[in-house]
């Protein structure tokens, strides 16, 4: 595995730092089938953020993901009730972080500036960051909202090099989405692509400079 | 239904004019389970699409769609030959019509001048309109690549107004791909959404000016 000289590092937020099917356990008493539930309705969530861009017609990452859960329901044809429907939104504001994370981060935080970089709206991000108590780790928590953009548009990855004054190559993104990793490898980013599953990557560029199993794993290669 | 006075129309090509599901047809002998397959594949081709579009990294449809083959050849972890991943390519130069199509544009040739708008490549497009014999009833095939985008970027949908020479609410652009509907509509073309399935629509804007279920209801329509 190359090793990587970095001075900063943005992590992106949901699914990397933290687990989104921790929204499927708030699911469970809702839908039928919650995993499945929830994989649709991230599937659309990123399609909607992907759409908008391209349409130029953006609306903020909570909008987009109340579009996606309303296409869901609609889709799956269930009934929720208003309550049900605001129990499954708020299951983004407390995010559960990978088990590895809250103790590798402080360890990562020693080395390096360490910033979020999200499609997140900035009230999700606060909302989350405190409800995961890892708020204190980041030194910036960058949203796609500044620029009314999502990724992978440039200007999203352009973010990093602005806030943390460092050109790209001295800047390490991390991200367990796959277009994310792809994304910010073609802006010019050193990336790190966190692939808990084995998936394929994505064959549309360059490739990341690091593939890990875990934090653990990113901790040990830096 | 809203009647609709327009000068021309603009078809969407796979999907809406030829059934892609033709395509699973081709892929049968190959994978162990062709429908799975070949949603998979026409998934990542249109992710991959948006993808490229928003990290300004345009290839063509033909290249977009191999890069999508691969990415699902390795997902399902099956070994497909070189020859075989020629004949999956293939079956998109061969596609099957929708039933009622070959005699509906005739009809609708009669009242409109009709035109393609399509993210396939010209050779695509132009290969494919052979094989379904369909050719003759359209003026323009307009192809994406001529912007170096795909939908739904509003320069795509700017070259039927353009080709066509009519103002954009005097042509109606039809399609049975959901966001390309909301893309065209967010655009302001006058939009027809083919809904054979019955699907929600993503609620991404605008609602389109007709909802039919096939092409014989969109001649009854206008």
């Amino acid at each position: 595995m190359a090793r990587v000289r970095v001075k900063g590092i943005a992590f992106d937020m949901y699914g990397t730092v933290v687990d989104i099917w921790s929204v499927a356990e708030a699911c469970k008493d809702v839908v039928p089938d919650p995993v499945i539930f929830t994989a649709q309705w991230r599937a659309k969530q990123l399609e909607y953020t992907f759409l908008r861009t391209l349409m130029g017609q953006y609306r903020d990452f909570w909008r987009v993901t109340e579009e996606a859960l309303e296409f869901t329901i609609r889709r799956f044809a269930i009934q929720v009730s208003g309550t049900e429907r605001q129990g499954l939104m708020e299951a983004w504001l407390r995010p559960t972080p990978y088990p590895e994370v809250p103790a590798a981060l402080p360890r990562l935080k020693a080395k390096y500036r360490l910033a979020i970089l999200s499609n997140g709206s900035p009230k999700m991000l606060r909302t989350g960051l405190q409800h995961t108590a890892l708020s204190a780790h980041f030194q910036w928590v960058l949203s796609a909202d500044a620029v009314r953009r999502y990724k992978p548009a440039s200007q999203v990855y352009q973010l990093a090099p602005k806030h943390l004054r460092r050109p790209k190559r001295e800047i390490l993104f991390v991200s367990s989405n796959g277009f994310d990793a792809v994304g910010a490898k073609a802006f010019g980013l050193k990336v790190c692509w966190i692939n808990r599953t084995g998936a394929p990557l994505d064959p549309l560029g360059p490739k990341p400079d690091l593939v890990v199993k875990s934090f653990d794993d990113l901790v040990a290669s830096l």
